[in-house]
């Protein structure tokens, strides 16, 4: 492997690109003209505009991005997550086209990609599962009947879904039937395809998955898991590794059955088994994500492993050099996705310039971002501006390490989840480790935020207040509010 | 202890601060006039003018710190390295002060602060030391008589010295006087004190010191080795942990030997016991440094530890909470200081405005700087501009994830040794492990960089051919010069 296209933009592009050059590979970056400017390209040894701003005309485009491999002579493909990375149709593509797709074989994407298929593969292993349909319904009556034996509360789940769309929860029996046809037709609507399952509904579910490595010589091996229980719109926000919640014994019990599920359909590459943990300890197999996850970075934080290299070295059909037995958890590791919306507003994104973007540094912080001081946050994409990741000797210090990483992070010119975050990290039952999927529904408000400003403009107050009070002699007494705009004097 | 006072400046200053306040303790910034837009003064909680820029005018100043602590309440005193961190008459003061310095005892700084004294402590416990003089010498037929006996070529040490001031290596018997009486005067010019002393020359020396950790209950542990070989005017520049050299048995022998030399002291808080290596691997005590090191963090980036942090419980008086069998080394570390300094002008100090500064990111790397893009590196203090440390699973991937970092790192307008980094890392006596302190003289030119330089011309060029023969339809192919000034699309 001498080359690598990067099929991917923003933080994760660089992202692969930094390990490839690690590795001594080169790098070529493809580009849309609303990210000509991007740090990616700028970043990579090649790069090739593939069209215009809209994903369907640019990074969705396969023939384009194969395109691209032949005119640069890159021999492999890192789809990195989104766009084609689950993509079996683009996967089959990339290999008739003699390229090397970094991911798993096609079959593996195929049937992981459909939450039935996935769930009938992983009953092999006898993987536990949320009782449920095992099939796709679309008949409502025949849907309402199984609901009742399984019990309410029920939850409707787009078999074709992610994200929480198409996904309804029924409470009573009466509200089935309305629900159902809700959720089909936006099934249908959003992934033209109606098909739902039917499940328990966990009524206090904490999200917790189980990051694999498969090679190519069948030896399969996990790499314990990840928290991923603070969500806001259903979609994962704060990560860590380890959960504050497994033991050794379930996490052990975990990490087998997600090296069953990746045997299941003989899987290569990094992937990603997702459970869903419910008030009793008891865990349910969800879904397998067949590409590198957003919150990858908290896991290579805890093994020391960088997950890109070892999905190239896969992907040359190298073995993996490690057995299970020598693999351990030190320390402790939380991701922060600092995006571009407004949590106040209900978390809707607020794009526009960066007029101030500063990141924070020190032992135990990384930053892993796409953006610099006064470049644009296209409205053409996810608003993630970056994932700010904190690490420490263990939990308590990987908090109080994100909570100063935080107070340095300085964005201006558009609202982010840096308060948010804050917020969370000072939350009891987040530092005790007592929550759920429903952590942000239950306890955050707009008006948390509003205290938090109004704390902040107190003691910059107070500081305005000892400047005067000490204007004399030669000594000179400032108080800077500690933790916010801490860089810059500003008028 | 609730607020610390912090007697440094730079990136010392910071890297203290981010520890303060993940421990929830509030900080006070000194500062001098030069220093009144530096981030040190704007990260702190309060921060406080003690005079005009040269540093016996401000940060020399013992009263005014104290002073300081007094107007802020601070009830600690973090001296950081340099300046007053080794000054047993101001660690004196401070204690009468009734304000804690974190720091060792007076004495220790005493005893350890003279080469002779700091010997004679370790001689109770066997250390094994160069041979030579055990006390100081100035009468020159006295010291040609123990020269010969010990045997050429000697080196003849300022007693009171440090940093390659005052010290000669003497060939052959007929130089001796000469030589003797030079390094003389140069001790008194420069220390103030004529006092010398004689040692076996070691031809091929490494430069390996231990750190350790003693706390106010008697327990005292060291933290395994950093090798600091590479030098350039008997100053470190590169630094790394584990050492390439060191056998398991060596680093336990060694290890041993530095809890000892700190026994001797009854030593409290974070030290570092130096020592040379030479080609047969037996080890001689040089010295202890009674403060933290500049290059700590490759340290704690092995060990997991926070080293500031545990400082400032030591001086709470708490008691270590591990004990050597828990300590352990995992992965390993590299650290280059990034100077304003010409490498290819012999290492000269080259101030004036960063006017570009971006840092490298990602995976791996942790930046220690107290600078910002157009800031002034001021000419009254020590020209470092940043540390850059790198980890990895191994010294393969610390060593190639440096290169990387390097070229992400984007400094103009003034020179750096950054591309002197580079060179270090691609060559194969430092690749291989196969150095000594003389490695800058031995191999390294001003004509080497120049080479490097025309690389990056060449690739350049090739860039701009391709971009000409490219014109042809949408697709768009730039090459970049891969890692320099890649963020900026100059004209």
């Amino acid at each position: 492997m001498n080359k690598i296209l990067v099929a991917n933009r923003g933080e994760i592009a660089l992202r692969i690109m930094r390990s490839a050059k690690e590795m001594g590979i080169k790098t070529v970056a493809v580009f849309s003209e609303a990210d000509r400017e991007a740090l990616h390209v700028r970043y990579a040894d090649e790069a090739v505009c593939i069209g215009p701003a809209p994903s369907n005309q640019s990074y969705l485009l396969g023939e384009k991005i194969i395109e691209a491999c032949k005119k640069t002579g890159a021999d492999a493909i890192h789809p990195g997550y989104g766009f084609l990375s689950e993509n079996a149709a683009f996967a089959r593509l990339v290999k008739s086209a003699g390229i090397i797709l970094i991911g798993p074989e096609p079959e593996a994407m195929e049937v992981m990609g459909n939450k039935l298929s996935a769930k009938a593969a992983a009953l092999k292993y006898n993987i536990p599962m949320v009782p449920g349909t095992e099939e796709a319904i679309t008949n409502v009556e025949e849907a309402k009947l199984r609901a009742i034996e399984v019990g309410f509360p029920i939850l409707i789940k787009a078999a074709a879904g992610g994200g929480g769309k198409g996904m309804r929860i029924v409470e009573i029996p009466a509200d089935f039937e309305e629900q159902m046809q809700l959720a089909v037709s936006e099934a249908t609507s959003a992934f033209g395809d109606g098909s739902v399952f039917i499940e328990r509904y966990v009524t206090s579910p904490r999200h917790i998955e189980i990051q694999v490595l498969g090679d190519t010589h069948g030896h399969i091996v996990h790499l314990f898991e990840r928290e991923c229980s603070i969500q806001r719109r259903h979609q994962k926000v704060i990560e860590e590794a380890p959960s504050s919640i497994l033991s050794p014994q379930i996490r052990d019990k975990m990490g087998k059955c997600a090296v069953d599920v990746a045997r299941s359909v003989n899987y290569t590459g990094a992937g990603t088994v997702e459970f869903i943990l419910d008030e009793n300890l008891d865990f349910f197999f969800l879904e397998m994500n067949t590409r590198l996850q957003v919150e990858h970075p908290v896991t290579e934080l805890i093994t020391g492993l960088d997950l890109v290299k070892e999905q190239i070295k896969i992907a040359r059909g190298e073995a993996l050099s490690y057995t299970q037995e020598e693999l351990e958890i030190k320390g402790h590791a939380i991701e922060l996705r600092v995006y571009a919306e407004d949590p106040k507003n209900n978390f809707l994104p607020d794009i526009g310039k960066l007029i101030t973007y500063r990141t924070p540094k020190g032992n135990g912080v990384r930053v892993d971002d796409g953006f610099e001081e006064g470049m644009d946050i296209p409205i053409y994409y996810d608003p993630m501006i970056a994932k700010l990741i904190t690490y420490g000797k263990d939990r308590t210090e990987a908090i109080s390490r994100m909570i100063r990483a935080i107070e340095e992070y300085d964005i201006t010119g558009i609202q982010s989840t840096l308060g948010f975050g804050k917020f969370v990290m000072l939350h009891d039952r987040f530092v005790s480790g007592q929550f759920d999927t429903h952590f942000v529904n239950k306890y955050f408000t707009a008006e948390v935020l509003n205290d938090q400003h109004e704390e902040e403009a107190f003691i910059a107050a107070v500081a305005a207040l000892s400047v005067l009070k000490d204007k004399k002699g030669a000594a000179e007494k400032m108080v800077t509010d500690a933790g916010s705009n801490w860089r810059k004097n500003r008028v």
